[in-house]
This record gives C-alpha cells, sequence and structure tokens, in this order.
C-alpha cells in the first residue's frame, strides 16, 4: 500500500538526478558513486575540510560513512556537516563499525551529538551500542543486540528525533511513531563487500527528493533490495552477482518497485 | 587520415609497457589501474611526498587527478611534477570538479601556474573555468562554459603552450595549431563512474610513448571511445557495460583503431 | 600428498570465518575485502593509529601491505603490528614496490625489524631487495633478481625465522627447513591490477586458521591459483576473468583443492 510513494520518489530521483555528497570509506567508494549513479543520483566524493561546506551547499543530500574513519576525516565530517544542517539538507550516517572499537564508538557518537542527523543507519550491532542496548560488533558486521531491535529503534528514533534504520534480513525503519518493515533483499548481499555503504548512498539519493525521511528510506531499502533479489535470480556466485547488483537497480521499474515492494507496518 | 598514427601510438604502448605514475583520487583509482594495464601500460599509484620524485623518474607519464584533493596529495602533485618537468616526463592534469568549489578551482590553477603541464583534460565545465570562460561545474559534473568551446580551448592552448582535451559527446584535443574532434564514445560511458578518469589514465598511457601530445590525446581518446561503442554494443546496463569497457580496450586492434577511429581535424 | 591438509585449512577459513584485519592501500583494497569474503573470512579495513590495536585484537590475522604507503600509515601498522604481536595474531606483510624507491625500502626494512612478521609475501624484485640479493623492482612490477631465488627464499627465512613467499609463475614458499613450490594459476592473473594483494589477503585468511604459516601460504596460494585457472577457462578477458576470478575461489570445493593443487616439495 505504500508502493506508489517509493515509486514517486525512485521517479523523482531519476528526473532531478540530485547530487549526493559523501565524505565515506576507501573501501567500498566507487561501489557507493556507481549504485547512486544506478538510483538515478549525481555522486560526489569530496573530504577536504576546506571544500566540504561548499561541495555540501548545492548537494541534495550528505552520506557520512565512518568505515575508515580518522581524525583528519571526522573534521570534515563536522565541517561539512554543519553546512548541511545550515541548509537543510539531509544527513544520513552510516556508523561502520561502531561498538568494534572505543575509536568509532566514540566517534559515531561525536557525529550524533554534534550534528543534526536525519537517518541514522547501521546493523542491528552498531545501532544497539549508540541506543545503549547493548550491540556486539566484530569488525563491521553486527552480531545483535541485547532486547527487541523494533522496541529499541522506535524508542531512540523517537528520545533523538531522528529515523532509524536496523539493517538487517528484514530491515526496521522507524521515526518513533511509524515503524516500516523492509522485507526485500538476498542473503547473496552479505556475500559482496559494501553493501550496506551502498544501501546508504541509495536512502542518501531518496531522502534528497523526499520530505519524509521514514518513507524515503523505507522505499530506497525496498528498491536497492528488489535489485539484490532480480540481481540474486540471475547471478548466484559473488562477483557475477555484483555486477547485477548495479544493473537491476539501474534497470528497476517503477511499477515494479510499487508492485514487489514487500513493506509492511509494524 | 590519422589512424595509422594512432595504431603506431597503440603498438608501441603495448610494446614498450610505459609506467604511468598515478597520483589520484580514491574513488576511481582501481579503474585507473585496470585501464592502464587494459591499454598496455603499467599502473603505480603512489602519492608520499617521501618518494614520488623517485617514482616518477622512472615513469613514462605522470597523471594527476585532483577527484579528492587535500593539502597533502597537492604538495606531493608539486614534488612529483617538478620531478617530471625535471626528466622531460609528460604530466596529463584532470582537474576533476574545478569551478565546483573555490577550493579545487584554486589548488587546478595552482598546478598549472607552478607546472608546465602537458596536456589538461577537463569536460567543458572545468575548462571553462580554468580558461576563464564561465564554466559552471556541478559536483564532478559538467554544466556546461559560455562561449564557443572550440575557440576557447584553442585559445587556453594557445596562450598556456599546452594541449587542452575538452571531454564530451564530442571530445575537442588542440594545441592551439592544430584541433581535432573525436566522435569515438558512447552515452554509456556516463552512466559510470571513472570513466573521465580512466580517459586521463589512457592520455597517459599514449602520452608515454609520443613526441606529440595532440596526436597522443586524440588516439588514446579514440581508442577508449572505441572501446565504449564496442562494450556498449553487447552490454545495455551500467555493471555489465564498465567490465566489457575494460575488456574491449585490452582487446582492441591495431587495425580496428586505424579503421574506426573518427577523428576529424576542425 | 599435501592436499588434504590445504582441503582442511580451507574448510576452517569458510566454518570459523576468521576476521582479517587488513593495513593497506587505496588502489585493490576493495578487491582485498571481496577475495577475503569468497575465500570465506571476514574483511575489515580500519588504520586509524586510535583504533587498530582495538581492531587486530579480535582478528585472526594482520595483512600489512604497503601499496600506497605514508607515514601516517606505517606509524599505524607498527602499532597494529605491536598489538599483533602481543596477541600471537600472524602478520603477512605485502612489501608491494619495495626497491622501486628509497621510501619503500625503508619503510619495508622497518616493518621487518620492528615486528615479528610471520609471513614475507613479495615478486622476485622485492623479495630479492628486502635479502640483500640485489633484486629488481620498477613501479610495483618484479623484474628479477640476482641468484638462485629458491636459495635466497631459503636463506633469507632461515636467517630471519619467517616464512617467505615469493609469488611468480611458480610461487616458492619456505621457511627455511620446508620448501614447497606452488604451480597453480594462470597468465590472465597477470592482466588485473591487485591479483598479489588479494593472494595476500588469501595466505591471511589461511594463516588465521593454522599453526604452519607455511603450509596455510602454500595452500592459500594454491586455492587462489585453481581460482585464477578456473576463471581463465571460461574468460579470456581481463575485466570477466577478474569477476570470475571471485567466484571461482567462493565456488572452489574442497576436494577440488586437494585433487588440483599442483605443489611439490623442494
Amino acid at each position: 500500500m505504500y508502493g506508489p510513494q517509493f515509486a514517486d520518489i525512485l521517479g523523482r530521483v531519476r528526473a532531478k538526478r540530485p547530487l549526493i555528497h559523501h565524505i565515506t570509506n576507501y573501501v567500498t567508494v566507487n561501489d557507493c558513486a556507481n549504485i547512486t549513479l544506478c538510483a538515478g543520483g549525481a555522486p560526489v566524493m569530496a573530504d577536504a575540510r576546506e571544500e566540504v561546506a561548499d561541495m555540501v551547499a548545492v548537494a541534495g543530500a550528505l552520506v557520512l560513512n565512518i568505515g575508515t574513519l580518522n581524525t583528519a576525516l571526522i573534521e570534515s565530517m563536522l565541517v561539512a556537516g554543519a553546512a548541511a544542517n545550515a541548509h537543510h539538507i539531509p544527513i544520513i550516517l552510516d556508523p561502520v563499525g561502531a561498538g568494534a572499537t572505543r575509536y568509532r564508538t566514540e566517534n559515531a557518537h561525536r557525529l550524533l551529538d554534534e550534528l543534526d542527523i536525519a537517518i541514522l543507519k547501521g546493523n542491528a550491532g552498531e545501532v544497539g551500542v549508540l541506543a545503549g542496548a547493548q550491540g556486539i560488533v566484530r569488525g563491521v558486521d553486527s552480531e545483535g543486540l541485547t532486547g527487541d531491535p523494533i522496541g529499541i529503534a522506535r524508542q531512540y528514533a523517537e528520545s533523538e528525533g531522528f529515523t532509524v534504520v536496523i539493517s538487517g534480513e528484514t530491515d526496521i525503519v522507524t521515526d518513533g511513531r511509524r515503524t516500516f518493515l523492509v522485507e526485500n533483499g538476498d542473503p547473496m548481499m552479505g556475500l559482496v563487500s559494501g553493501t550496506g555503504c551502498m544501501a546508504s548512498s541509495v536512502v542518501g539519493a531518496f531522502a534528497a527528493v523526499s520530505d519524509d525521511p521514514v518513507i524515503a528510506a523505507a522505499g530506497a531499502l525496498a528498491a536497492f533490495g528488489l535489485a539484490g533479489e532480480n540481481a540474486a535470480a540471475r547471478c548466484g556466485r559473488p562477483g557475477a552477482f555484483k555486477t547485477a547488483l548495479f544493473d537491476e537497480l539501474a534497470a528497476l521499474g517503477l511499477m515494479e518497485l510499487d508492485e514487489h515492494a514487500r513493506i509492511k507496518e509494524a
């Protein structure tokens, strides 16, 4: 029943081609650039402190990803984030590996404290750690959290005033009032490095053309998950699957998104 | 009529396997390495200030790309560039995003001012900005320039004493005296991140084995564009197309380049 | 006759999914992440000095690769390496380009001097330079060494007390007492950037679940080489081959590794 809204958003991404400014890790950055293009957006990666405020000022969204954080990068994220906030440009934060090291946890908290984040998107372990729910993270992989993920996400979103996404077999998307469960996706996505980062880029593209972060995030995850399903239907191995993942997102039809998004309200 | 010269250059790249030293961005660097291999060259990426002069001294060309510039990288580019100039090794500058932020514009100008650049290769917006022709750049994409691109490129090349390439549907290559228009290529190339950067790498490989930067650049763009055409003929989606782009450049025949290069003198 | 041991190790990688901490270059880092996943391991890339000791403490192996070294990265490698040593976590060092510049050579020596390296894996030129056997390195490619590679590797391994791998058409793996020659692989692997780096990641994954670095390294190189053979059997061009290389490692059967590993004792 939410399908048409998602298709509208995807249609707007393709029509408006929003600039998605990324400050992200050097592991999956190329995949983030290409998936942004496949979603219909225009990626730009820029992390020099001297230029990030200028760059984000013309962007439709800012995606911050701490996958290979360092002090200079965090400083640039804070500068870019402040400019994004000043221009009312939504910030998507992917706290990769929060909980795996104290440094990641502290810096994720710092970004959350100093910036007005629109959408926090992590796995159960990462969000659990940041929400104070004893998440467990090993490297960049979740080993779960203590308690009910939906309840924790909802409460955390409500208390912080942002949208929380917990990615997983079923993605949880909530702003505290509305909660959606997105069931699209395929286990093959876990066999490719960077699918989580790519999902954040697609969320950024959707958020850039929507006033409703919950709907934007749910639609983006459904679209990306559908691309994964379609790719898995024709490619059973990770290398070929990854290529197909890009292709299937680029080829995803608006009506197809309407019809095959598996999103329900919790 | 220029075909045979281009085929000769491609043949020399494959025979001599010139080392192409890149100081480039972390978004498309892997693609630059692989496309250099597919062209027949040997890529090396090194950006530590302490080693770039040693590395470039044994290289056939130096490719500078400011796609994710920062202060340390610009300093290394200046050190490497000075060594390249001292050894008469051609420098190719790709001023990615010049015009999008003041920082990029200023640093591109700094590289142009302090180094003897052989080939400046950008899109219309970037070259327009640097040539003082009111180019417009959004992120890393051109939104055009004010005036006649061919005239601007020619005048800029002549006044600065280097070869100017304006990439686009038709690429413009000029040293002020001779101007070539390269019509090879396919719109699919715009759907993949980094094809502009890759083109600069191929230009570097050709420039490494040629004394004539205009002919080298035109030939490189024809070869890369032909690879794009051949890839698009069999792959209609961006992921598969990207893989095919590498394969088609690696497989490009010398006679095929002669016969299918669409280059005319303006 | 060594096959079963190798299959056991690959089986353990897949069962235990060891975390492989990389501090590596930004050129091939994505390939290293994905090949680690295809081997059955869990990659994590983290290079901030503040967090590397925490990260490596939960890893099964640490892979250090100096492909795009700089001062901050070397410092982080030393911090991570000291923590790895304290926790008895094996370190694999890939001294990319040692010999090409004095900076690379000196820093490779520094890592070798200050850390207890389990496996040093380079090409003939790199290992030749580090072992004092007049290796010649051009960019990141070997142009050979002076003398008998097997003898040099054996003597170097014995005097330093680590395992030495010299990669090449036939890989040499030795701890000074035992020496194995691994003949798996395909020339196509030389046409793709990063296959050497990827091989080091696979060695890391095997070393993480084995107490015997010589057997682990030989098995990893046989497995990766077999994947290359299988990929080359169906893909004759570098882009398609690269995709297939990932897929064939992911699909490699334990019995297939037993039966087709071509390893002999020298």
